[in-house]
């Protein structure tokens, strides 16, 4: 299914991989000796390689209702903290024991696991503060503020992020009842995914029908990026169990994964040529199967 | 210097604290049984024996500048989500390491430490919803109650009280630096004691001097509070090392408790009666040294 992306999405998806860096750098800048080895850490496991997908979609879905400027931004960098803080945690030994983590040293192995609980903490208390905080000039409501805030601590939280993590610490292949094999892998990775795309939205427009529209964009996407990741971790070490597809299989998987993203995309009809990039988009999560 | 506290004031504190484990209890509820294993986990780490010191000092800040209603509760549950957390990932074994935590076992030893990491995260997580979350009825401007969030990232954040745990993971012990030892102090709890009262302060007023006053005597009692917190574990366990003590001497100790405690009282002065309670609060925890 793999399949070369369009030039012009890979352009546009590096102009707001650029901004979102450039926010975290600035996010994680410090000048005082006494914090620097914490924020090390902390930039060692933010920056490098992410393709930083929570943080473009949230551009993405915030350009798509209309929304200018860099309102949006600093939601985008915070978004991309708490799942770099998710992986930080997920990788500690007595979590999912990962000893790297794209393609360099885990930072439980290159800081010590002590440290690595306090990056991880540190991420997410710092997205908290990023979001609390309004960008200079800023114009937008702290109510609208708020409930964007509130939604993503919701994602991220016990009922969202977390319960998928929690399912996989349970070490959950294949129950019996499928609802609950559906239910975790939603909020595994799906939730946070779906907070960025309403987030964006949220931010750039006070219609309900194109928040509610591009909210269930983002829940479609959201639930194939988690398929599309089990079948790459299923073609890389299908020993391992990756749970949609050791419950429904291969090809289910795919289809599943297709039929999302086709509904996702289809979601969009009405916003015309404003939809391009956010359908671009789910076609390039899809094309990484 | 141990003594019988007031029974006005030991009433006064059981009442606030009886309002703030309601409002814990209902925060940590849940009907849905695929949650029930880390919500049990969560609501055994925060419910039982705490002081709840640093809500009740939310609550008392906010009546002594004239708040009235239930508008701070939240705000003070999210405080003890917040205090909770970072007990539980501070008794890891790659952390601080202790089997026990109020007289019962570690989240880590009664649930794992996979759990007891995703426990820490959760309540982190909750404490920001929470917070974001307007009280039913409630008419505190949206901007107000950002501010308060955005504050109390900061002192639980990387420049607050993981700045503190840092230092405590470095085993830093008396560096010839002494305004390192501060630095460390001034941060491991003395920045959420400190927000806690200026939470208060700021949710039940808008005067700018009033604010500053109250948040003043957050500084000294947080900055006394982790000194008496010393002076305890070194009177428990003196060979193991409690930094102030450590550094200073145990009279040197004692002396500076008594003095800070004593100019956070004398700073509200110009609140009359209505400072009381504060006051008491802060002799309370004079008292516990």
């Amino acid at each position: 299914m793999s399949k070369t992306p369009d030039a012009t999405l890979v352009e546009q998806m590096d102009v707001m991989r650029s901004r979102v860096e450039a926010a975290l750098e600035e996010i994680l800048r410090t000048e005082d000796p006494r914090e620097s080895r914490l924020v090390d850490a902390m930039r060692y496991s933010v920056m490098g390689d992410g393709k930083r997908i929570r943080p473009i979609l949230c551009l993405a879905s915030y350009e798509a209702v209309g929304g200018r400027g860099n309102e949006a931004l600093p939601v985008a960098a915070a978004l991309e903290l708490i799942h770099a803080y998710s992986l930080v945690h997920d990788d500690l030994p007595c979590m999912d024991d990962d000893d790297t983590r794209r393609g360099k040293p885990a930072v439980h192995k290159a800081y010590g696991e002590g440290m690595a609980v306090l990056v991880g903490d540190g991420l997410l208390t710092l997205a908290f503060e990023v979001l609390a905080t309004a960008p200079e000039g800023s114009s937008l409501p702290p109510a609208r503020k708020m409930q964007v805030l509130k939604n993503i601590a919701r994602a991220a939280g016990i009922r969202g992020m977390i319960a998928g993590q929690v399912g996989d610490l349970e070490a959950l292949e294949c129950p019996g009842d499928a609802s609950l094999i559906d239910y975790v892998h939603a909020r595994k990775t799906g939730a946070l995914i779906a907070v960025s795309v309403w987030s964006g939205a949220r931010l750039g427009t006070d219609e309900p029908g194109m928040i509610a529209r591009l909210g269930q964009y983002g829940e479609n996407v959201g639930l194939a990026f988690q398929i599309v990741d089990d079948i790459l971790d299923y073609t890389d070490r299908p020993d391992e169990a990756a749970s949609y597809v050791v419950c429904h299989g291969l090809v289910r998987a795919r289809e599943r994964a297709e039929e999302l993203i086709s509904t996702a995309k289809a979601g969009l009809d009405p916003l015309g040529e404003n939809g391009r990039l956010l359908r671009d988009i789910a076609d390039f999560i899809l094309a990484q199967a």
